[in-house]
């Protein structure tokens, strides 16, 4: 699980994204509701498809292909509040045949609020959704974008 | 990570509570947009608890906590789709001296589309939130409830 | 406005819908956060076209169109709260050439909480989404279900 | 209703806020789905109340006072679609004893989207939530904020 890997922090990230949290996301606790934080992922996940020149779903769709996700996981640190900046990271940690392995973070300035991991994979858009390999085109716009190559399988 | 654990089958649980699919809950790929799963383990928690003679949030108020969530996972093994009839599974599957781990799933029918793991630290609702030891009776209640007692620590 | 119309009581609706308050819905007020309300508008309208023999979206589907909304409005007469059991209610007030009216409310018990109006199109499902008239025979099921006529332009 | 007052431009509005469309709020008819809508209009009055140096809620918790929703309407004149850019309006329009309108909208470009209407009611924070005044001080600061000066009652 998460837990094990050692906590990141901003430096770890090419792609960092300011966010700041809305009402809608908060629950009668103060803080914000746990499946909001998978939406958070979601949005860094966006920006860095945008950062390494694949929007979603346009980048991917020009391959014949789409992202779906297989697992989430996500460890709950410390709780973003009411209209707090917080700051979103997202980084490819490791690239399979045809799936991506993203980590993901939720920072306060320096704090780690939240952590977590996604994994997806790269499947037909149409018919059976049957995985495809990732494209040699992204693999390569990744590894130049990242301070730290993902591992590969 | 949740992967490593054995499908779990409707049989497993005590609790199971039927939920129809939104709309609002519907991404573009027409089908349930991951981060809806988290809600709806939330949901199956709550049923769990109120199923146990612990409502949420009242029954663990009165002994002073309330649960955290601390750590999240999921399985995306198929999608379930707009307007579909769903069951939601929920049991508890290990209780440390101040946490509770829960096992959740979502099955159509017999089918497993999704299944995770919920980890929650029982904690004084006032102040810092520091953890408490898990109610006696709580724990004598879930305990009963459950067709696999759950592990301890 | 809606707050012209007179209240609504339970008994005025053909279609009645039981709902529980998610945790997801409600904000650091306590309360369901008003854009909830028009999901929840949402859900009774989705129960109704099930009710009278058009599901959504296969029902107008099968004619070649869809709904799409082009006006809500609602008054916030009380606030539901967390885990309370509600009824959502929703009937065709007003059937047009190619619009319907429909009139929405949230009751807690015989006491009105919510109510308001939805206008939607039905409109081509492929191209510039041009209105199409109601089908015939969506009106014969509205007129036959509801205990008051819709109004007629 | 909303229908009948001119539709806006943003010239109209001293609030102005950059917002991306999330695929969170995108439906499978590929649009925002209407209720999130509401959700934008809660964002924009956030930041207004900002602008005007009275940050939500404690701005009028310094008062004693909190805003509660009362009445919400809106117009979907066009549909904003997945990771658009579109800029969020707000205006207060009327100022009561114990009330505020916000006209509210949702452009994209110089194009109107929706327009919508907000009707709150300024209440104490405790016990029955009974209406207060608006405070002196945040009239000055709207007044003094606004292009056109909200009509009083």
């Amino acid at each position: 699980m998460a837990q094990d890997t050692a906590a990141p922090t901003p430096a770890d990230f090419a792609l960092l994204h300011p966010l700041r949290v809305r009402w809608a996301e908060v629950d009668p606790q103060g803080i914000v509701f746990n499946p909001n934080y998978f939406v958070y992922f979601d949005l860094a996940m966006t920006e860095y498809l945008r950062a390494v020149g694949f929007p979603y779903p346009d980048g991917l769709a020009e391959h014949g292909s789409d992202l779906f996700a297989v697992n989430a996981s996500a460890n709950f640190r410390a709780s973003a509040r009411y209209d707090e900046e917080v700051t979103l990271a997202a980084r490819v940690v490791h690239i399979g045949t045809s799936s991506l392995r993203f980590q993901l973070a939720v920072f306060r300035g320096g704090e780690l609020l939240v952590d977590g991991t996604m994994v997806y994979v790269n499947a037909a858009r149409e018919g059976e959704r049957r995985p495809m390999p990732v494209p040699a085109a992204f693999i390569d716009r990744v590894t130049a974008f990242e301070r730290v190559p993902p591992t590969r399988k």
